[in-house]
């Protein structure tokens, strides 16, 4: 049994990982059949993962990445996807649904076509906006349940998106969100933790 | 203790709430106490929780989340913003380490500045979608930690965020991201979980 709360209060980011440890496809994909429950709009799980423990490709993550020596020392490049035209996925991922009879064919085809105008009618800004808003709440929920098995992660923004997608040829409705670094951090030069605003800066009650 | 997985097996988003369910400000400061810990880029802190638990502010929200129910039975309605000009706090973020010696005051000075510019270069679509990245990572932590004690949620975007801006007053600079809403769920007509695809459609290895 592990702790929540100290998962909660011991997952901070990793500055430097030890070098050569291996993760298995195993335990990442362990971690990502949990992940799979992360909410999302509609339920159109908007979120990709592609994890890249190659050496040689992390190499090249790490030459879009600024150089960040994380990228190459971690034992699992992480980058997370949203994906832009999930809602036409409703209709599939609603079939299941269907088909035990928890939504009726005329529900069913309420939902498809409802999700559909939803993200038709507010267009490609808002369609990108919620594949990084929906990709995010899954990247959070991934981290977590990493350090519940025993590793550490660091988030990271600073790279090319178009230079990762070019080296991937990631298809166009796809938008990198985030890469995470994946691995097992070395403490012996960390920093205390980073400062944290007081509640009474950041939540506000009844008004803004 | 609290079962870190069974967290994140259980939590699931609530379709109906039991009315009349109070919860105090304290025990929503004890969420928000520990969903600070959240990462986010550069340590910025982008997000910002507005919580309602007022009903004639409610009643409002309600008005302008296309009358979902649920906005008016929850014990709290909570909207998430994010912050597009937080790089422009990272002077003030970074004091504390400034003057505990973490960080000399070149350091300082090194990451004031290359912040600042890493936002500016990048300009305003990527400061509002940072926004909605890393209030994303702070919804979904503060979502599991409100369920570590007892407290279901929903995340949700139906919503005017234009509406919700004029009846609070919201600065520019802050922008809608999400609604929560949370309270007891009403499981006597609760749904079978919605159907989640297999790992092997949303995780690839070293290539896409």
């Amino acid at each position: 049994m592990i702790d929540f709360m100290s998962v909660i209060k011991e997952r901070r980011s990793a500055t430097k990982f030890i070098q050569d440890v291996v993760i298995s496809q195993q335990e990442l994909d362990d971690m990502f059949s949990l992940t799979k429950f992360a909410p999302s709009a509609f339920n159109l799980q908007h979120a990709h993962y592609l994890a890249v423990t190659d050496p040689a490709r992390k190499e090249e993550i790490y030459e879009a990445a600024n150089k960040q020596y994380k990228v190459k020392t971690a034992s699992a490049t992480i980058l997370v996807l949203g994906d832009t035209k999930a809602y036409q996925q409703v209709g599939r991922l609603n079939e299941g649904l269907l088909n035990l009879g928890v939504l009726n064919k005329q529900e069913y085809d309420i939902t498809v076509e409802s999700t559909i105008q939803f993200y038709e009618k507010r267009g490609e800004i808002f369609q990108r906006e919620e594949a990084i808003r929906n990709a995010s709440l899954s990247a959070m929920q991934f981290m977590l349940i990493a350090k519940a098995k025993g590793w550490d992660t660091c988030p990271m923004i600073g790279f090319d998106p178009e230079a990762i997608r070019s080296l991937f040829n990631i298809p166009e409705q796809y938008i990198p969100v985030l890469l995470i670094t994946l691995g097992k951090e070395d403490i012996s030069s960390q920093r205390p933790r980073g400062y944290r605003k007081p509640i009474s800066e950041f939540v506000t009650y009844n008004s803004f």
